[in-house]
């Protein structure tokens, strides 16, 4: 398997661990956003994933886009150990705190995002920090109200082993750190996010680990 | 089974295009989300979902949140006729598919978001047009090749059945329209979208036929 990945991309971060939790070895293919002008933009990386953005998993011949998506591929080909409970009502609220998180924060503060913030309506840095730490902030207090309202989270986000939510919730901390957003009323999402630091498979994932790290 | 709904959100768009292609009866309790300084952010609302969004789906005395997350819910307990195919590689173009559509477009044009451009950066309605535009036309052109460059597109997005990429497709194109999206580059896109509107279940979850329609 091949990851198109970019160190620093939170959605490549998710299917990073994810993988490392499945045991799955890959080869990470890096693409940097910034350099050559994006080169998630060259003609070679579009006729792979024609949105232009990573990460992208080259897997039975075939390219697999958006983070989500080959998770949940991943999940049902490798099914050891499950990212997804068994029980349709536990599979929903999994894959609702992950949407809350790739759905609500994430395409706010993406990378491309703020870059067309600052070119249309010529934004400040500062203002541009707010509108990054008003999403995040916003959208983890829902994660919150989540998992705190629901006696099905344990030591995980879904009871005591990591899963799918734990994927992306773990990316969205590192970016919460990352612009000093506000993380005292998060008590559940920051005890959760601290287990899943401590193993292994999320900290191979982080981007200081990566092989482009800068 | 009740759908917390608003007539306009194409969020629950999608759920109620699912729940009729399923022929599962249910009732709507919308939400307005512009009257009373918006219904959705209620407490009594909020205690049913706490991210203050709709769709929100009441079903087995549990509250499901998230469009795609109830989808799949619904595909997982009703199985027939199936919104996702059975094999993985076609499972993960169908969500992707849907993703493409649900986190890098709709979240950007989400009626908050443009509120809160409006507020925090004072922009005009014509950058606000721009911005939407310039989000939904960059997303359905990377949608349009997902479809094109794929043998498994048939009638509809994969194959001859409608399902959960097609879900997310209609309403997106329905937004398209109603901010004059240039959609001329978008053949299969527009293609399959009106193969959809053709069918009852599509036709009868359009806003237009909501109990709380304007």
């Amino acid at each position: 398997m091949k990851l198109y990945t970019y160190f620093r991309s939170s959605a490549a971060y998710r299917v990073r661990i994810a993988l490392n939790l499945k045991g799955l070895a890959y080869d990470a293919v890096p693409v940097h956003l910034l350099k050559d002008g994006g080169q998630q933009r060259k003609p070679e990386y579009l006729a792979l994933n024609p949105a232009g953005l990573v990460p992208a998993l080259e897997v039975e011949g075939q390219v697999l886009s958006q983070s989500l998506a080959i998770i949940e591929y991943l999940d049902e080909t490798q099914p050891a150990p499950p990212l997804l409970p068994s029980d349709p009502l536990g599979r929903a609220r999994v894959r609702a705190i992950a949407q809350a998180i790739a759905c609500d924060i994430h395409p706010l503060n993406n990378l491309r995002v703020l870059r067309h913030l600052k070119r249309e309506f010529g934004i400040s840095d500062e203002q541009k920090d707010a509108w990054y730490r008003h999403w995040c902030e916003l959208g983890l207090a829902a994660v919150e109200a989540m998992l705190t309202g629901d006696a099905r989270t344990a030591r995980f986000c879904h009871g005591d082993a990591p899963g799918l939510a734990d994927c992306c919730l773990v990316p969205q901390v590192f970016n919460a750190r990352r612009v000093n957003c506000r993380l005292d009323d998060l008590p559940t999402v920051m005890r959760i996010a601290e287990a899943c630091e401590a193993l292994e498979a999320f900290r191979l994932a982080a981007p200081a680990h990566q092989p482009d790290a800068e």
